[in-house]
């Protein structure tokens, strides 16, 4: 790690020089302008899908309807994106004209706005190779923003990563965008120097607890330190209530298998704790579902190797046993359950709620709902977490008060897996879920981690910024005085 | 610093615990019930002005129509911030109905609010007794978002920290606020041991880019990392065109050494560093106006000791004059300016634009529009940056775009002390002016610091938190499937 790579430095200093001189260009577009790159990247990856699809599966092995669905969700994200800066609300633009009679003595004329933080670094995913790689929400998010982005390619899926930096890189010429507003660059040096880069302000992550820990830290250590926002780690807990347990045991079964398998096991919100009252008879029903579920190979031999590994720590212990699953296998794994009693979770929390990227979960028994509320206050912080109960439940309400604590996203029913991207989506959550629980990594409001606020003070209208003139010619809503005030509607000679 | 205080150590257990009990509480919460917190400390504090003003002139040596003065904001602050969270914006409610025909595949019902982040921690400062201090804009933001708060008092002034303190606690048991809502503890070993505590979620201060940033690493280092709000240092750069030059030489010398001696020189908006054109005449003027203001005691022994310091370090300098002051004297500091060329600044950027925490400042004679857009492009991360322009001045303009990348706030005209407290202000910046770019510490927004998101999925109605439930029982603005939906009115039986 630490002897100099000459081609990563040379690559990393390019591409950084690049988004650099962009940076300032950018910040003076207009959110129309913006919008037409994200739309512009979106027709090109559809287009492109035939080719890009198989080359997706070929260096993921995720099969073709999982990745053509993920392309769809990842263009409609880019649409999204466009859509929620036209609109403008990100912008949060605020005016106080001056008030000689203001409570604290005399005030100026005062107007906040966002403005984007400058070269953005994205640090791409493997387990979803469109929405969270290249072209995925990051990298949508900070385009949306104004920032220039520099992507660091997953090496897993080198082939697949050249292809959509290509489609972006044309799509945003040749709708406008400046020189250096996108970069690409590979290997684990250059995703080093990059997060070490002086020139860069923002960095975006997701992926293990271990390397986004150490890429935190690299971040906080600077001269100048920069905003790292990584998602890290989640074992996303359901809990089951003894109500819903004995309403719908067989379709809680078959769910949670479903999104504990969905995918090979690989999503950061994979179902990984689930909590069931003892004796409900929940145990059997769901080992059956997790044993007929299929496995698959993982996508790739390191990640593979970190899941049985992982497994082979909770396979020797003598207080967890092996429902179903064959962990000392290779290769390619089979869904795995593990069970332990919720006393057993409690006296070994850090090593029973370890995540493990892939098809196993641990089944706990409890004994009481004052136990699983016991589970719930042990937790770590979580993207997500699960309660299932039934109607007037008052053990499920009491649960999902501890775990609104705990994470990031709380669920009644259903199952983590499947992020939807809409304006109120949160995907984040308390360390270690994320580095930065202020903030969604999914989701409109994504956009929010690429900017910072500005206050002019008494400035000619002409010398300000369109968000925040007289005469609101980008047609904005905006916080006037105290007061929310909706955009004007659009007129014909509406600008651009 | 690393050996065990006990009396430290139990203090700051204590009042982590206390905090941790009422955290839960805390965060369910109405913002009419902490409205009323606020509104019950602010009437203490004008209460109890005639004994606090005098402590803190005492303490800080600071004169009493100043203190006065400042008082009036503190309260001012906790009001206006009681009447924000009533009107409930900061909630940023955001619901979006499930949808079976969203673009990326059926959605879930999603709703997402603000909640508070957990146990605080205010380090409070002493060049602002009052306002950044105990009951300061920190405490005021985070009890609003309802976070319990613990002040680590400044060392200068313990008598009107354990006053303030008391205050704070008995209106705030008074107006039903649970215990352990509020604490107090001091010493730098308390400071220390506070960041480091499991229990605490976020912590903010206002101080030296040394101590901030000691700080700062403590919290990054963490096993559980957390936001680190630190203010830490800014020279708060102010640039006079030619043009506004010409037009009034006087208003600004007279205008610059009033802004950069008020208080003694002792606030983070100090303009450090002024931008004249060569030749101009300004310098002289500048110089007698400087010349002509009164400097006076400094807040305590260890920043008049490191202010004179500081100056050592630039009158040993031969590529810098002083024009006024005696920079070698000790005990109460002449106000003192220093003079030097743009082109000697930018040959030694970080030792002429290293702040002074008292009534010193260095003039920068520029030869041309394009030199100043230089050292423009040279600086850090600012508070404010001042640009003194006339009418249609593009070089005032080129400057404006410049320092809008570089500061929090961007002054036309008029001078950088003196910070409202409004909807608008912006009090941040790139570091090293602060630690988080993303949020302001003064005025309404600061509240942001001490929330973050959690979304519901599919949750019933009377399990949601009322701001998210469909009757909208809190009357909240809220964005409803994409689109912003004002506040309903409020009838007659409004609900606590």
């Amino acid at each position: 790690m630490s002897e100099t790579d000459p081609a990563s430095t040379a690559a990393v200093d390019a591409a950084m020089t690049g988004a650099a001189d962009a940076a300032p260009a950018l910040a003076t577009t207009s959110p129309v302008e913006r919008a037409r790159w994200l739309r512009s990247i979106a027709d090109s990856l559809d287009a492109d899908a035939p080719r890009l699809v198989p080359l997706a599966a070929d260096e993921s092995h995720l099969p073709v309807p999982r990745l053509t669905g993920e392309l769809v969700r990842t263009t409609f994200q880019l649409r999204l994106f466009a859509e929620a800066i036209e609109r403008g609300e990100y912008l949060r633009a605020t005016i106080d004209h001056a008030d000689p009679g203001w409570g604290m003595g005399p005030r100026p004329d005062l107007r906040r706005m966002m403005r984007p933080l400058g070269p953005a670094a994205v640090y791409a995913a493997s387990n979803f190779p469109f929405a969270f790689s290249v072209a995925g929400g990051d990298t949508a998010a900070a385009l949306a923003a104004g920032c220039p982005v520099i992507v660091k390619a997953h090496p897993a899926q080198p082939g697949l990563s050249r292809a959509v930096a290509t489609r972006v890189r044309e799509a945003m010429q040749a709708s406008g965008a400046p020189r250096g507003a996108f970069g690409l660059v590979e290997g684990l040096e250059a995703g080093r120097r990059l997060v070490l880069h002086p020139a860069l302000t923002v960095a975006t992550f997701t992926g293990s607890l271990r390397g986004g820990r150490a890429l935190f830290d690299l971040a906080a250590s600077r001269p100048v330190p920069i905003p790292f926002y990584g998602e890290l780690g989640s074992v996303n807990p359901v809990f089951v209530t003894a109500a819903a347990a004995a309403a719908r045991p067989d379709a809680i079964a078959t769910g949670f298998a479903a999104s504990m398998t969905l995918g090979v096991g690989q999503f950061c919100t994979k179902p990984g704790v689930l909590l069931v009252p003892r004796d409900a008879g929940l145990e059997t029903l769901v080992a059956d579902a997790v044993r007929a579920s299929s496995g698959g190979p993982m996508l790739d031999e390191r990640i593979r190797d970190g899941f049985f590994a992982g497994l082979r720590q909770l396979t020797d212990r003598d207080d967890v046993e092996v429902l179903t699953g064959d962990p000392t296998a290779a290769g390619i794994p089979t869904p795995t359950l593990y069970a332990t009693d919720a006393a057993t979770l409690l006296a070994h929390p850090d090593e029973l709620l370890e995540e493990h990227f892939g098809p196993a979960a641990l089944l706990v028994r409890y004994g009481s709902p004052g136990e699983a509320l016991a589970v719930a206050h042990a937790l770590d912080g979580q993207l997500t977490a699960t309660v299932h109960g039934e109607g007037d439940d008052p053990d499920a309400a009491r649960l999902v008060d501890v775990l609104t604590e705990k994470a990031g996203r709380v669920l009644w029913g259903g199952w983590p897996t499947g992020v939807s991207v809409t304006y109120a989506q949160q995907h984040g959550g308390p360390y270690p879920a994320t580095t930065a629980p202020h903030f969604t990594s999914v989701g409109t409001a994504s956009i929010e981690r690429f900017l910072r606020p500005v206050a002019y003070q008494d400035m000619p209208d002409d010398v300000l910024p369109p968000a925040l003139q007289d005469s609101n010619p980008w047609h904005l809503p905006r916080t006037v005085d105290g007061a929310f005030v909706a955009a004007p509607s659009v007129d014909q000679d509406a600008p651009e």
